[in-house]
This record gives C-alpha cells, sequence and structure tokens, in this order.
C-alpha cells in the first residue's frame, strides 16, 4: 500500500511537511548509464519556486536540490536515488492562530478526522510544497524519456476565471509559456487574465484554473489494460495533484454530445486522420499526441473572511494570513508535466518488462 | 504489476475475452463473515446485461455467476472469491471480416502494436464484457458496506447527445433510474433521449453520454494522501471504465471559473454548508455525498462505413456488423457504481489498517 | 496487499479449498507470443497428482486443468490467463468428525483464530491442494524461460528421516528422479526410504522430507537488491509451500562454521572456481548454478490419535482418517519446481524493465 | 515493483550507499500517535555501529540519525516519517586499488553485470551499511509493538565457527546478549569464540555464524496464506540480511527427520503442549514464541590474498584492506530483530485491515 509512492516500476516515494526540517524523495527503479545532476533537476523546480512574481506567493524558498545516492561518477547506477531539499523559509507563526480551527476548503477538518493529530502549520503534509519532490523526480523522468524516445511534454493555462484559450486561437502557441508570468500559451488570454488577478489579490479572493496537456513523441503501446490503462494512470496522476477537480482525455466531457461517426479517429496510411481519443485507445498510447486537460481549484486560503468551526465544534470565522498564490494553477503547470512524465516512464518500463526492447522501436505514427 | 487487478486490500483480479469460454474474477481480501450467495450478486449483473431493451446490444448472455470459492456454508471465510461467468453466446462469425483490419475507434491498433498479436473476436479482452466481472466484484463491497455503514451508490445517465438534467431539475429523482430504460434519473430528459436514440439506430449511428454519480454515507477519513488520495483512486477507477474519456469530482471543470470565496465549503456546527468539493478534502473523504461525473464516448461501432487501414496497412473501409449498444454509457451506470464501490471498500480496509476501527465511527457530518 | 498472489510482474493469483467446487488460477503479465496449451501444463500437474502410487494419498484427482483465456490461436496474448481445475473427489464426510476440533499441527486452529470462521473440510484453503496451481502456473513460466534461456530445474528429495543423499554420492543423478517414485535422485537411499515408509504406514504414522533444488541456465544478472534479492524471494517461495520450515542456499547453515577464506568462490578467467554462494552474489545470480535445499515437516494427519482442544476449549482426543501422504516432501518436489520458476520469471522480467533485454545477453559464465 | 521497499502497509524504503553522502530511510503507514523522538531510535543504531569493540570493524561512524518529517510536537501524525544518517567516516582511497576487480565473494561481479556501472566504493549499495536503516526503521516498529502488545524480540548468536549452544545449555540467558561483546547469549560460549576471534584476526581471516531469534507476545492470527505466510516473509526478510544463506523455523531442518506424530504440537487446555513449529501453524502465527536461526556466512573482505579476475576478464590476486568485522554475523543481531519487527508490523497491520482490531484481543495462548 503505497500511499506516498507513485509508480510500479519506477517508482517514487516523497515524504515531509510544508514546515518541517526538509521534503524529499526516493526514487527506484531508474535505469542505470543516465548521466545525471543536480544541474538537471534545478530548473525544473525553479519552475515552480514561489516567489517568481506578484502572482505566486511571497514565500521564498531557495528549493535547492541534493542527489543523496544512486548517482555516481555522473552517472544513475540502478540503485535507489535519494533527493533532498531543505525547507529555509519557515513561518509557522503565520500559522499558530489557525491551530484549534478548521480552514474552510483546507484538509485541516478531515486530517484532524482520519489520524487525531495533523501538523496544522501551513497544512503540514497536505501543503503542495510537496510537489516541489513530484517535479524533482518528474524531472528525471523527463531527462530519460527526451533521450531516449524525444518524448516532450507541454502544459500550459488555457482558463482563468473567465479568461481561457485553446489551441485554435491565432495567438496560441507552447513557446510562449516558457516566457508568459502566467505558464499560459496564449499572449492575449494572459494579458487579460493578469489585469484580472491585479484586482483579485487587491479583493483579497483567489481563483480556479484549467491546464491543458499535451505529450508528443509517445511511442505507441504504452498502457496496461484492463484497470492500469495509460490515461487511468494519467488520471490518478493528475487528479492527486493539490487542488485538482477534474481531468479529460482527448475531447473530453464534450464526447457526451458526440456521434460514433464524428468521434472516432480514421486510421489512413499516412495515421490518424483526428485525435479526438487524445492519443489513447483502449487504454494504451496510439502514437499520436496525448492530450489532457485538468481544473485547479481556487485556493481556500484568502484574506476575506470565512465562516468555520473550531476543533470542538464551535462556530467561528478565520481568516487565513499566511503568504499564497491567487491562482494555484498556475505554479500547478510543472506539476502537471511532472506526474505525466512519471506515468510514461513508468509504463514504458512496464511495457519493455513484459514486451521487451523491440516493441519500443514502433514507428511512431503521426500526421 | 497489477493491470488486471484493481485495489489494495480489497483486490479484485478480472480475466477472460468477450468470446472465449468464460470470464472470471478473484476477489481477495474480503473480509470474513459476509453472508453472500450468488443471489446477491446476480441482480447487479442483470442490469448491466445485454439485451434488456431496444437501447442495448442484442447479443443474449445469460451472464449467470457461479461463486467456485471463498464461501462456506453460506458466510465469506476471508479467502480468496472465485466467481466465474461462461460465455454462451458468441457468434465469432461476426467477426471474422475484419479480423485483418483495425477498427477506427478501438483498440485493434494498440493491441497489434503492443503485443504483436491480438485476439480480433469481438475485441477479446478489450471488450466491455469484462466489465461483467467489476460489477460482480462491486456488488460484494456494496453488500459489505450497506450493512457496515448504509452506504448508498446512485448513479444515472444525466446526458445523451443533446438531452441532458442535473439535480436541479424538478423531474430529477434518484429513485426513477431503477425503472428507466436509459438508467436516467429524469423522466423527462429519458423519453426525450429515447426518441433521440430511435432515429439514431434508425441512421446506424451511436452516441456518447455522461454518467453522474453520488454516495451518502460515506464516513469522514477515507483516502491515502498523497497519491492514493480517494478522489484520484475514483479518477483512476473511472477513467478505466471502457470508453470513459473524463472524471470530475465535485463542481469539476467549473471551478476554473470559480473564486475561493464562492467555491469553498463553509464549516457550521451542523456540517458543511455546501458541497462544491464534492465529499473529498485533501484526497479524504469529508463525510458529505461523494459527487462525480463521467463521460462515455460515443461506441466506434456502428454500421456506418469507416475508413481505416488493415493490417498490411493499406487503406481499407469497415462496417462493424456485430451486435452493440447505441449508447455504451448506459450500462455503464451499474460499472460506474461499482468501481466507486471497489474504491470506497478498499480505502476503508486501508483506513481501517492504520487508524483501526476507532475512526470509522467518526459521526458522518451531513446538511 | 496481494496475500493469494506471487510476483511482481508475472503474477499469479490462486484461489480454491480442498473441497470446493474447483480450485484455479490467473496468471497475469506473460509475455505473448508463447506457445502454450493444456497439453504443456497437464504433465506438470500429472507428477504431484495424488495417487500416484503406494506413498501418497489414495485420494483420486483428475487435476486436468483447463485454460479460460488468454491464449489465442495457440498463443499467449499478453492478457490474462486464467486456469481451472475442478475438484472431482470430495469425500467431506471424511471430516464431518473434526468439525469442531483443532487437529495439532494443522492450521485449524490459527484459521479459527484469525477469520472467526473456518472451511473445515480436508483444511479448506490451507490444504496442500491450492498447490497445484502453482504448479500449473509454474509449468508456464519454465516452458518460457527453457525456450528462452535453456534454463533447466531439477528437484530431488534427498532426505527422508535417517535416510538421506547428496551429488557426491556415487548413485546421485538427476535423471533418476523422473522414474523414482519416491522422486529421489538416488536408487539406493530411495530403496531404504521405500522400506521405511512401508513400515511408517503400518505404524500409522508420517516423516519429514528435505528436498534439494538446483537450476542451471540462470543468465547473470538476475535479483534486485536490496530486499527483493533473488535468494529472498527464493527463500519466500520455497517457504510459503504447505509444511516447508527451513530453506537454504548454497552451503546454506553450514556457512556458520566456515571461514572467508574457505567460502569465498575464486574467479578465474574461465568462471567461478567453486559454488559455496549456490548461484547467488549479493541477491544477484551470478550465472552459477542455482543451489537450494527445503525441508518438509512430516505431515500431522496421521492415524494414530493425537492431544488436542475442541472450539470449546475442552481436552479432546483425534484421529485423522481421510486420505493423506506419508511423507508430504514427495510430492513437495515439483511444488519446489514449479515456485523457484515463478520467483526466476518474475525477476527476468524486473531486469528486463530495469536493465533492458542487451543485459539478458551476458554470457552465462560456469566451469 | 519494490526492490528498495519493505512492507505492505508498514512500508520502509530505504536508499543510500556505503561511501555516498548519506543514507535514509521513509517509513510510511506508521500509526498515528505513536510518541517518537530520535532517542527512540538512536540506541539501536549504535548496538549496530560499528568501531564498538575489537571484534567488529575499526570504521567510526556516528551513525546519528535524524527524523525529517512524520513527526510533530513529539508524535507521529501519519504521514511519512523520513530518516537521514550523513556518512561521516568515508574513506573512499581504501578503494581506489580495487576498482577495477571483481572480490571474491562479494556482489562486484553481479552488480557489474546486472547494472553495466558499479559505485565500488565500499561496495556501494550492497554494503552492509545499508542495514542501518533497517534498524532505525525497525526501532520504531519494535516500540510501537511493544507499547500494543507487550512483545519482545530477543536475538543472540548461537554459534560462531566451531563454538555454539541453543537454549538448553546452562549459561544460556537472553538478558547475557545485551552485555555480550558478540551478543551471545550464552557467556561460556562467547568466552571461548572470543579466543578464536583473536587468533583469526592474527590470520587475516573470518568466520561464520548463526543467530537465534525468539519473538513473545505475539497475539494468534497474523500471517495471510497463501504466499504471504508470516513464516514465509520472515523467511525473505532475514534472507535479505547481507551474507544470511539460511533461514529455519521452529526445528527446522531437523523436522526432515522426525515422525508426525513427534513433530505435531498437541494443544491442551492450558495452550500448546510443545513448539516445534516455531510459532507458526499454515503460515498464521500461533501464539506460541515465534522461533527462527539464520546463518551468517563469513565476509570475504579479508587479507589474505583472494583468486580473481578484473573487468578484462584476467586473472588477478586481491587482498582486501578496507575495514571489516571478521564475523559480520555478530552485528546481524539487532537486524536480525528489526527486520522481524518489520514483519510482524506489517502483518499486524494487515490483520487489523481485514479482521478489525477485535481480534488483536484474542488471548495470546502460552505455557
Amino acid at each position: 500500500m503505497a500511499a506516498n509512492t507513485w509508480g510500479e516500476l519506477f517508482r517514487v516515494t516523497t515524504f515531509g511537511e510544508s514546515h518541517g526540517a526538509a521534503i524529499g524523495a526516493v526514487v527506484d527503479g531508474c535505469p542505470p548509464g543516465l548521466e545525471l545532476s543536480e544541474a538537471d533537476i534545478q530548473p525544473f523546480l525553479d519552475r515552480r519556486k514561489p516567489g517568481q512574481n506578484r502572482f505566486t506567493t511571497a514565500r521564498r524558498e531557495a528549493d535547492s536540490v541534493k542527489i543523496l545516492s544512486g548517482v555516481f561518477e555522473g552517472k544513475t547506477t540502478g540503485t535507489p536515488i535519494g533527493l533532498l531539499i531543505e525547507n529555509t523559509d519557515q513561518r509557522s507563526k503565520d500559522y499558530g492562530d489557525i491551530k484549534d480551527k478548521f480552514r474552510p476548503g483546507h484538509a485541516d477538518y478531515t486530517y484532524a478526522h482520519k489520524y487525531g493529530v495533523r501538523d496544522y502549520r501551513g497544512g503540514g503534509r497536505s501543503s503542495a510544497r510537496e510537489t516541489a519532490m513530484r517535479v524533482a523526480a518528474g524531472a528525471i523522468a523527463q531527462k530519460y524519456l527526451v533521450e531516449k524516445f524525444g518524448i516532450k511534454f507541454h502544459a500550459g493555462v488555457v482558463q482563468i476565471g473567465p479568461h481561457c484559450t485553446d489551441p485554435g486561437q491565432p495567438d496560441f502557441a507552447w513557446q510562449h509559456v516558457a516566457s508568459d508570468p502566467l505558464f499560459c500559451p496564449d499572449r492575449t488570454m494572459s494579458e487579460a487574465a493578469q489585469e484580472y488577478l491585479k484586482q483579485l489579490l487587491k479583493d483579497g479572493d483567489s481563483v480556479g484554473a484549467r491546464v491543458r496537456l499535451e505529450v508528443t513523441g509517445v511511442p505507441v503501446g504504452l498502457g496496461e489494460p484492463v484497470f492500469d490503462r495509460l490515461d487511468a494512470d494519467l488520471a490518478k496522476a493528475l487528479m492527486s495533484i493539490n487542488a485538482v477537480k477534474a481531468v479529460s482525455i482527448g475531447d473530453g466531457f464534450a464526447v457526451a454530445g458526440q456521434r460514433g461517426s464524428e468521434h472516432r479517429d480514421a486510421l489512413t496510411p499516412k495515421g490518424f486522420a483526428s485525435n479526438h481519443a487524445g492519443g489513447v485507445l483502449g487504454g494504451i498510447s496510439s502514437g499520436q499526441p496525448i492530450i489532457a486537460e485538468v481544473a485547479f481549484k481556487p485556493t481556500s486560503s484568502i484574506t476575506i473572511a470565512g465562516e468555520t468551526i473550531d476543533i470542538r465544534g464551535e462556530t467561528s470565522s478565520i481568516v487565513t494570513r499566511g503568504r499564497h498564490d491567487p491562482c494555484v494553477g498556475i505554479r500547478g503547470v510543472p506539476v502537471v508535466e511532472a506526474m505525466a512524465a512519471l506515468v510514461i516512464m513508468d509504463h514504458w518500463l512496464r511495457q519493455r518488462a513484459q514486451n521487451g526492447d523491440v516493441h519500443a522501436c514502433v514507428p511512431n505514427i503521426e500526421l
């Protein structure tokens, strides 16, 4: 039972609380011989690091990762890779006043009931801080996958409150994400959303977001029917990210309104004629780009007073001071890429176990 | 690596192909002392059984389940429960003509590439026939959960093509599902959808559907952060059902447009004031009803000719004769309930393992 | 938690009680393309089948296995292989008189306390009958391993009570096992042991046995440090066989008396100079023959009255009528081979997952 | 696939190499509310710490453990417990000369073939240094088990080369172990063995050892048939310890020579009349003391030159300088206790999952 472990063959176990001494991860099952150093991982962590701009929490964390094991003379050895990030900026006093109250929309209430005790400092284990280790582990998977198959992961914010975009829009371009303060692939949407967020900050409120993922270069044949389908594991991986409330593959919820003659992707000698399926058929990758979208709820940590109860069950009111993101979906972008990488890495190893290397050579059919 | 096994503590392993000798399942980890017989499981299977009405495939399967082990003198013994259903109505000749072609929208292409061989008869392992064993195993979980906690599972079709409903509609009532030919909780929507399906059958086409799930009576504290969150496992369980392309919890994708002040559910001494979260906070059940929705794609098996390629990669055209549902989402309803039951059963045992029985006694807070 | 499942990648799940309707297994993870039919499995089952000679239980079971899924047109498809054996000769009345008593040396007492209920007919799930499915699953693994690597499994009885042998004895020869009624590789020992067993049958008593295993052709590199070492998994696999009380690798307990200068196996350009290690170094196969020994306890089902208590805790006496082996170790031989095959098959797939096919090509160094 | 993880519900994942920056572990699944601090773990580490006396390696390691997560205000929270020990005394130059040679009896050869690369410094991951984290994790399990059930773990060296003892000996007393330099329960044997070891050190040789384990206070009902039997998991746990080559339960290999009338333990209203079974029946704990023995091979790191080959396959000779134990079995004692604690802890949680707390209350029957 691996509550804090992801994966069957490429296994990532994370530990650590928001305001503990450190957070860390153990990556078990990484193939040997992969060139790896902290410098390969740090850039991924820097992307999700807090304090990057006015739209992310002011909390300052160096988030500098250390590799404690599994790498020798610059290469992975096949033994578990220990990763550690020390927590440096912990202002626990920010949280003392909520020690005895359950913040609405947070895990305080459920953790208290489940475990009988809870580390109330910044949400403890339930803090999104844990996702830093997912990003660190995902960076290793992404490095392996790009070197082995040329697999590329693109994720970006395609909706913030009333502002949204899609690949059909004139200004939509994945390469824009890297330089955009909102990790948005559409400059026009981004500018409108930034104005919206400035007002939101004045209001002391927060907003949700929708993130789109596209993965290219995935070979045909990844995914294990019937339960461990590639899309099923992807759904779990993405839904396991803090604040995510919905996951879709390909056309997603729109398929409920489609006809079979409209949805099915025709096959031609040159490849598929369309990609309504989102790159997965019968739970197995088809060689087309894998397309998914996820919805992030607005953070409940806002400065607008909220009605709640205290641990004695008495009515109370709460204002979350602390330092928080007005839109947690923004920093969720690298986490979405990381989880997708962990899923695909794990399934590649599973495919190789049962079917051998040869099947990985199947030409990746795309238009 | 349990591709054909669901669960950590309440483990269900299924096997069998659409046109093989039989399909079966092994349920491992069921607590001893549960009164159980075939009569407790059969009604659940009868709900998803084909040939129930004009809107489901004409294939006739008795789908009568046999318990081969794990039950002694009418009670479970704690040893694995073997379940078997023999395939009786297999018209393999229906499939001979597609032996060398990949049906668009089906798993033919991906299975062929992944495994190098495939059982083309009715989709073999990729056929939704496999879900019969999920329903059989889910029936055991549902019996345990209703007796232990009074947990109730409600699922129903809330959208078919252009026709949809929601709990706010005047005719929406869960009790209507049992008697409705489309497993729809809204008579008005059902009648309109039935007219729509009749025309669809004439056209030889199919359509997608959206199914809503509500689970009541779930105790507080089920779910294992950080990866095995209750909602994450629910997302995987539902996405693993054939034809499902999207899963949402609570307000789902709508949260991308919400503000924190609007989304967070206030806590009062009498319970939560709303349920935008859908019964899960931080991946742990809150005691509120668990609410989820899933989208089923339209089946690709239609009598309208489709463009495809054969195993030599040459262009071809295909018409799926066989016998199929115009809307697979309808018969997906009992499968959705079954998978939800497997997830909750598994997490209840995990909760008991780490926290003991006492935590299950936490009063179930609801408005 | 897979109490009734063996393996990580080549997974075998068994079910069924001694006197239930049937026993069965699901083999999940078998590579596709392996030629397989019942005829490949049956001979292995026939070896352990009861009623073969005067030294094994008189119970008559056809033990004819059926493949229910996972094989199409004579080849495995990569989907789970369902195996079933119907129980034909069940004389439950033999057991009615022990319904309320705990047979000493049996699992009656522990099952009753653990589960609160127990299927007392022939020991129910605790009966060695379950091992028939291990042999069936092991047969599939052995077929794959001999075809892929030429791996050969040799097991035989090397001790029965006071009579024993070892590879140094003049009459010791593995090929003798197949034709020997005691599965003994040494004709001289076998004849003496047969006389001993005849007297034992007259006495209504039973005796223990020691079984030796040698596996040749295993490539270098199988085994996953640190916990899933090849020898550790072998130890678990063998200790999980009914009645086994001890497992040793290579020189086994004798190493406690050895010096380092005597134990370590020197390496030469032509290979290892000796094999005190038993083919495993650091938990990884060395390419030498894997050598293990196991001890089977004498069955407690004998006709000599034994002191015990009934379910009310009152003192009582019991005589096991039923039909039993005087030496269960004999029929344990094919089970030992089967479990070794499951371990090696699983580790081969794990090796391929992490290190790819290439590492399997490492020349197998042997003297 | 959890090569570096032990357990299903009480999961311990270890990482780290002998001469890396640090070694660590993540303990996932520990019940919340257990009082825990470094001071509870350190004494267990100090027992196996090198440099304790002339009979253990001169390597000096503070081995001071840090708890990085999972504990808040002195109590476990139910979230993963991160443990870290920094490596302080690494003399890598000791190993430079064996960089290109395979030490006979070590894992150098198998690691090199399996992974293609190896950290040759002190054996890297294959070093027994890894067992420090097993002891740290085991300390947590032991604290929980003694507080919950009063379970006590006794292990001691009962054989070193030609010198041995057993519980029947006049000087045999478990309480002697704590003060004995060889962790031997028999002063007479210890004194003789110490003289033997002094000579061995002069010879630059090493010797094997046999360690006996007795666990008292284990409730009836722990263990999961059929594969995850308590004795099977114990066998794997103990065989997974570096240098262990054999494991026995109860009478062990002696059962091969016993008769059923002699072996079976009679049940009386006051409990079992004997314990040939070693506290396990049908893979489930009987409530009697659990008795096991393991054999440790002599370390191959000795100053007597050994024949070997280098990485080019050419013949060579090697002398292990480094700093090593003449008898690794001595420091194996706390590791044996730790692994037994991990097995029992895991099975207790598994028992509670399936059967609930009530079954833990079953009176623990002992003479």
